[in-house]
């Protein structure tokens, strides 16, 4: 299996990690987005969307958007629940996580990070729905160890992917300490160094 | 089942057609977003997002975000296809629709119906972007059925819902000649009466 992504992109590390806990054999093929590499014939015929990740299968075939990638690499295994109800609170988090975290955390990020932009000149209204995403997660955590009970779950990778990253978007989350615990816990379980840092 | 939701929502109207579609009884619970209903102490027990909709189980256990709901509901029934690598593209979809048509088409959408904004007050940007969603649409149904293949799926309902009612967001569809006849064809899957309107 081939992944094609940019180890600087959470939504890309993501898929790194599921593969790495379940002992997936990949080769990682390396994209760089501000290069335009994504927006050539080639790339667009694997994702019309223009996005990273993509992997594409042994038999040639491509799946994209990071949330169904993991979703499809992770079937079976611990990572996602075999009660389905327990699964469906795990997807209400992933498509929470790419409605109404990543367009804030992660896009404050990318223009902090890649496009080299002070924080002071963040749209304070995408900084404001990056904190309330945060406080949401906050209030729950603060009386579960993972996001869907006491087992880590897909909703615990695809979260974290952009939460640790998130005082490199200018959100500090040392108000958040319910938070920086969960981050710790689920970079034990998914064997993570530790990003460290909370500023 | 409660069903709490909007019928002139698209996100809400996704639950109702799949569980009319397999025959799921419910009780349909409205929400008035403009008055609040969804910030109200009670609502937020059930939903911390604060969004409709939001289904309570008979077990009073609740379930959140649109695209989740549909794919616990559906589960084990043709709305998702068997094979896993087709469920994945399905997902693709899933994610894909809330990443990058809600956040364009049903905005713009809410801003004319629910606001009153004229279309010429519309931000640019999210016009554009609605197109490109649009486009991605026409160029992946001049060549398929269905969103996945030959079957109506989770993805179909899912994209259903906005796109039928792009032209209320100053959309037209004319110049999108495949994305017309799909939504006929999944409006007559799911037994719905034609919306009707491309202009």
């Amino acid at each position: 299996m081939l992944i094609y992504g940019d180890l600087n992109s959470g939504n890309c590390l993501k898929v790194k990690w599921v593969c790495d806990a379940l002992s997936l054999p990949y080769q990682w093929v390396a994209v760089d987005t501000l290069k335009g590499e994504t927006r050539t014939p080639e790339f667009l015929a694997l994702n019309p969307a223009g996005q990273v990740p993509v992997v594409v299968l042994g038999d040639g075939r491509a799946l994209a958007q990071s949330n169904a990638i993991i979703r499809y690499l992770a079937r079976g295994s611990d990572l996602i629940p075999d009660d389905p109800y327990a699964a469906a609170k795990m997807d209400e988090w992933l498509f929470w996580e790419q409605y109404s975290h990543e367009p804030y955390i992660a896009v404050c990020r990318y223009q902090m990070v890649y496009l080299g932009r002070p924080a002071s000149e963040l749209d304070p209204d995408r900084v404001k729905r990056g904190h309330a995403a945060l406080t949401l997660m906050e209030r729950h955590l603060a009386g579960s160890r993972y996001l869907v009970g006491e087992c880590c779950t897909l909703a615990d990778v695809a979260l974290l992917a952009y939460t640790r990253l998130a005082p490199e978007g200018g959100f500090a989350l040392r108000d958040y300490p319910a938070v920086v615990r969960w981050i710790s816990d689920v970079e034990r379980a998914l064997g993570l160094a530790p990003i460290g840092g909370v500023a």
